[in-house]
């Protein structure tokens, strides 16, 4: 039987790709996706698309209770920024930073893998496009990858945690490149960070990110743009 | 102007105390609470009675969605043991056990730490009395300190995260006694894990902790119970 991996998928390019990586490997897929009161919460149609297209073993929508904290253009009445250089969005920390985001997302991955009996957890951070946020670094997931190990029951009894991160060095580009040929189908995936009903608004960073992405790759942009 | 820090408080005795030490400490405190589908959710009125007896700066509850993971005793359909030795407690990881619950509950206390510009959390692990949960001990605190520091905006930008477990090397009846040096009015609080209405039932590990521990601190014990 294939071992349990328990991936994040948020429904965007980048984590139908890591899905497809862990597919790929041999694991069997359990998808978890977030109801963080996202201001593009249509993410989450794309994620159920994207676990049915790749054959995912499970897939649980955890609803979080972020408002609460707020301080993100992604969660609060902060406006998301628009037609940005890249020069411009790799300059500090955006404001589409939600705090601590990856902190609790792999918490939760945590909690299910231990339950699941998995070991593997898969995200899809990248540390070249959005340079600008700390938690898709490698001594982030370093330090989580020792939390997961000490902080579980599992951890403490043996088990070493591995945090799959197959996307950190690549361009978005280069992700579009290795989804495509891991199958995915991108036209089920959605990125925009300030859709109108399903349609991407072509402006905010990760659409200038995504349709970049698809130019340098030499591949048709299959996103529906407002 | 106190410098602000987040506290988790439960409703527990353990957390007041910890509430109680911070507000000792000179922190304006805020208090962070959870509603994860526990069976003894009346200890979120507990914490909201003991956030007001300490003078908290604010308090916050924050829903989370736990079921969807499970694999616990106070949050899925598992029998909370009851009648327990202290010896037995001590052997191996109840099933009381949530998994990775305070990784959970730290990465929210981080994320509206980062948003009120705090760097102080504290939380009131106790690697004494409850030996068996391993993410109560110092190898995890310090593991999520580098998480917080690497993952977080405000620690690359130069914030250094204090993780404060005032309690972690206190016995029941050391806290208690310090809980109540400190001002803490133990009416107020709850500890059991399956209460019969407000009363605790007396017979759950953490009745009995609690009960052994007013007794060795020589105080009187303002449960009520069933």
């Amino acid at each position: 039987m294939a071992r349990p991996a328990v991936i994040l998928v948020s429904g965007g390019l980048d984590s139908a790709t890591v899905l497809a990586c862990a597919r790929f490997m041999g694991f069997a897929c359990h998808a978890l996706s977030f109801d963080y009161g996202q201001r593009h919460r249509v993410e989450l149609a794309a994620a159920r698309r994207v676990c049915r297209q790749l054959g995912a073993a499970s897939q649980r929508v955890v609803k979080l209770d972020m408002r609460a904290t707020g301080g993100s253009a992604l969660t609060a009445d902060i406006s998301v920024p628009k037609g940005r250089s890249e020069r411009r969005m790799a300059r500090g920390i955006p404001v589409t930073y939600v705090p601590a985001r990856n902190t609790i997302f792999l918490s939760y991955a945590l909690a299910l893998a231990e339950v699941l009996g998995a070991q593997d957890l898969f995200i899809g951070v990248n540390a070249v496009d959005y340079s600008g946020y700390p938690d898709c670094r490698p001594p982030f997931i370093k330090a989580f990858t020792e939390v997961a190990n000490r902080g579980t029951k599992a951890g403490v009894e043996g088990a070493r945690f591995r945090i799959h991160t197959p996307l950190i060095k690549l361009s978005k580009s280069g992700i579009i490149q290795l989804g495509t040929a891991l199958g995915v189908d991108f036209s089920l995936t959605h990125s925009c960070y300030d859709p109108k009903g399903r349609r991407a608004c072509g402006r905010c960073d990760a659409c200038l990110l995504r349709r970049r992405g698809f130019e340098k790759a030499g591949l048709p942009d299959p996103t529906r743009y407002a």
